[in-house]
């Protein structure tokens, strides 16, 4: 199984995604700036099957095969241009929404590139960019034991990259990859997510994607 | 019940909500430029219950109680504006979105205002808008007899049209109105329709949203 990193994994939809893979036999890096921290939260995990989670720098997370950004938007850019050289020539999956609180709203910001994905595509030129992971309840994640039954939007101008990303999430329990399709749906993908959440906060739930009829 | 007009009806949104509506008990008029086309249209209609459509001009459809914008996109808001003074102090429901076919993808266009919704606000400052039907499969909704079970994103600024709108929707067999939040939930709602529609064209099917957990 793949070894994933996860940079800036260690808030609550890093540590969702870590479980899940770990879950389904990935050995999972918790990448953060503060490594001790990392290693502290992966410790606090409560997971199943043979899979593992340890915590480390964004250094460590990045030296693995497969990489997922799950920090901050507003920090997604500085942390993996930082990492250029060590992205290189591997699949990075963005799970990064611009969002901001309005109230009892999120409102989606649009960055300039259209999506936080073509924003960490421009940083990282030699990297190959999927999108995955955006419309997750991240307390559900996190619990294994939840009845989670989601599904991920996966988009990718790379079809072999966006069909392996996507093998991976169906082996994981609780999550059906839906192949999207290009770039083209990243912004409104990401950018619903600032619906999933307001319809959390209003309806105080965790509701989450299905596409019925597929 | 309530009488419905729906602006630009022939078209497969416009026939779909109309079947539903009336199966509901709604008496609705299907406006069009072409109120001959639009009378043939509405008498193909296989309906049930006891709900009518009739044909009729967009003025016809604008002098209804409530009042459902289906043009295409681009013709949005010239339709609504020179309706102004018919469509003052009612609701007006926008189920517009504004895309455009790139290959096997739809793509979201971003209005300067934001959403098509914003745009037909600001063409109608004395109309309450509220936004829904976004995301539905326009064959299925025509087709009373197929299984539909789908979930209706409602928004607005103004509380009690949303109110409204989501009552007569959680009328309609097939659906269900869940309230999303404020106009600022317009664009990435009527983006999401462009990530729908392309799944639909990838895999071959006539998916829609359900929000799973609520």
């Amino acid at each position: 199984m793949a070894t994933v990193g996860i940079l800036g994994g260690t808030g609550p939809a890093g540590r969702g995604v870590a479980a899940r893979l770990a879950g389904a036999g990935c050995t999972v890096v918790l990448g953060s700036r503060d490594a001790d921290r990392a290693t502290g939260i992966a410790r606090g995990l409560t997971l199943r099957g043979e899979g593992t989670v340890e915590g480390g720098t964004n250094e460590d997370a990045a030296a693995c095969n497969l990489v997922v950004v799950a920090t901050p938007w507003d920090s997604a850019v500085a942390t993996t241009s930082a990492l250029r050289q060590a992205l290189k020539g591997k699949i990075v999956i963005s799970m990064v929404n611009a969002l901001s609180r309005e109230g009892r709203e999120m409102v989606a910001l649009y960055p300039s590139r259209g999506s936080m994905a073509a924003q960490i595509a421009h940083a990282l030129p030699e990297s190959v960019i999927v999108g995955a992971f955006h419309h997750l309840p991240a307390a559900q994640m996190e619990d294994l034991d939840s009845e989670l039954d989601a599904d991920v939007l996966v988009f990718s101008d790379d079809d072999d990259a966006r069909r392996q990303v996507a093998e991976l999430i169906d082996r994981v329990s609780g999550l059906r990859a839906v192949i999207a399709g290009t770039m083209s749906l990243a912004s409104p993908i990401e950018a619903f997510t600032a619906v999933c959440i307001s319809i959390n906060i209003r309806h105080k739930t965790h509701s989450y994607v299905k596409m019925a009829g597929l």
